[in-house]
């Protein structure tokens, strides 16, 4: 995966000259940021063919070659709204996520940049809050900032704080990880209950009347990696960390990419009563709902119940499931499997329910 | 130079724990962004000390161990307004400004993630022409864009788009740059003109009325560096690029590492006829005015002509001089040498004349 990628230097040019751009939508609205299908057709369709980005790229992290290391990048920006919510806020999630971004490419993550715009007139006192966050989150997961960058621009022309980190790590020898070693059989592997984050930000927002004991998940899942790297590491084909979009949205693209069928089955899938009873009253399906500590891997069937047995020994794990696998369906596509053995097909996240989430 | 900045694990919760931080003022406001002295305060009274960041993490790039590779980090956000103005754009500014200050840290720019804050409603044939303005301008220099994230905002909560980018470079090892290394004797060059980019932004708001035929002086600064490596690197103590804040808020920071007075000769400053007038219109000082296209370089005395010459020889750096010298004046700071022969003290930037400069 992406072991040339340094060669893609000319590319953009090519590119430029050469391709048809397929995005045709005449403004940027709020789903193209939204990590689903709108996100994909903005990447695909203009950003990545006029940057020269080779489609291994548009993954969590690239790999790269210098010298003897193998070193992975992953940036991200976060504009999550409101800054602070249950179990975290902009500064931990800025950690957390570009973390989870090198940990879920079978990398250890080494340091940060972390680069601010901040609205101007934005209390000193919320600055001082999110940077401790970061400190405590980097310090947490084992992370060095070693650089930034601090911009500000007029009140209005931000909404507070963005805050954008870039990460590297090493990439760990013992995965070997890619769409193209999945095969029918293998199993699915969440980490944990889905749509914590998501649901949490909807309800910090005010904008609906419920009240629901529900926090964040924000966390780093190096560590539940790391394990499952000493218990099952050759048995790990594929690992993503379904943050927008939500699972429904990272297992759509590995059907794409393979085109094998997923099958999730809906009754093992981790969901807390707070996250479902939220979703049943707003219409939302859990499945596409934006998770920040949790990553799904694709695990060989014969290293399955060892992968999960070491995640449910390490703090964090506990509620670690089989939640599907991958079969040699016609048709590809995710499918949920109801405890009745009915099955609804389950899209990319479209449009943007949930704005900012991140 | 930061060999350890990897050790900086866990120094961030120290640093949270023990330090009294030192900025006092109430809200962040523009001048803290403006690359001066409140940027300093901000950065070392509050961010810093809270992120764990070393000092030696607060220049240009971070160095770190990688195995037998030293690799270079480093991050911007750029938020200029307007998007788009003479000699350039948002888009190649972003890939300029990092990769010059993978540069003048002596390290040959390789790649580059490139993360967008999109406004909801931007046209888009704005994000287009942004997108091809980093696709050439990442060519021109040669780095890969490997990776990168789009998020949306909604409309009236950015300013159509920010970029952040952050780049990773191979440290060259013909060079060896600190400011510990810099000396009495030793000869300041200036690689061009100052002050294009800056007064070009001032007249592309259109809030001034003058007319001046300026371009932004945005480039990659590699090719002069790499230049400086083969002709004079032995010489060359230390290098930074002028940009926020503009000569005398870097010659400031490297009278303050070395305790050292730098002497800037007036007279040998190359500033274009535009730019010193609308300077005087305005009650400006070129000295302040930001660069997206330069570099200054220490060199040492013997070095110095070499040097000079090698950059008069290739493109871009024909107007390339040496414009002022280190001494071991008591006092330190910056001095402006007219030539009638009074001096006058360069401050650091104070306040923000041109915000929103890159």
């Amino acid at each position: 995966m992406g072991a040339d990628l340094l060669s893609g230097v000319g590319r953009a040019a090519t590119a430029q000259r050469g391709e048809t751009l397929r995005f045709r939508d005449a403004h940027v609205e709020m789903a193209h940021g939204a990590g689903g299908k709108a996100t994909r057709q903005l990447v695909d369709g203009l950003i990545a063919p006029l940057l020269g980005l080779p489609r291994e790229a548009l993954v969590d992290a690239a790999i790269v070659h210098l010298g003897q290391e193998m070193v992975a990048f992953t940036g991200d920006s976060f504009v999550v709204r409101p800054l602070t919510f249950p179990g975290g806020s902009i500064g931990e999630l800025a950690v957390n996520g570009t973390v989870n971004d090198l940990a879920v490419s079978g990398a250890r993550p080494l340091g940060l940049l972390v680069t601010l715009i901040v609205e101007a007139g934005l209390a000193t006192s919320v600055l001082e809050g999110e940077m401790r966050a970061v400190g405590a989150a980097a310090a947490c997961a084992a992370v060095a900032v070693v650089g930034g960058d601090t911009k500000v621009v007029e009140h209005g022309k931000a909404d507070g704080l963005y805050i954008t980190t870039a990460g590297f790590g090493r990439v760990d020898p013992r995965f070997t990880l890619s769409s193209r070693l999945v095969q029918p059989g293998d199993r699915v592997i969440l980490s944990g209950p889905v749509g914590d984050h998501g649901i949490t930000i909807l309800l910090a927002r005010g904008d609906v009347d419920l009240d629901a004991d529900l926090r964040s998940d924000t966390r780093s899942v190096w560590p539940m990696v790391d394990t499952l790297g000493d218990a099952a590491a050759a048995g790990i084909r594929w690992m993503r960390d379904p943050t927008r979009g939500g699972i429904a949205t990272v297992l759509n693209e590995l059907a794409r990419e393979t085109g094998f069928t997923i099958a999730i089955d809906e009754a093992s899938l981790p969901v807390r009563e707070e996250v479902r009873g939220a979703c049943e009253l707003l219409g939302l399906d859990p499945l596409h709902i934006a998770n920040e500590g949790q990553f799904v891997a694709v695990v060989s069937p014969g290293e399955a119940d060892h992968a999960l047995d070491a995640l449910h020994g390490i703090p964090g794990g506990e509620s670690a499931a089989i939640v599907g696998e991958v079969r040699n369906d016609s048709g590809g596509g995710v499918l949920a499997v109801s405890p009745y053995g009915s099955a609804r097909v389950v899209d990319m996240l479209v449009g943007d329910p949930l704005p900012r989430i991140c």
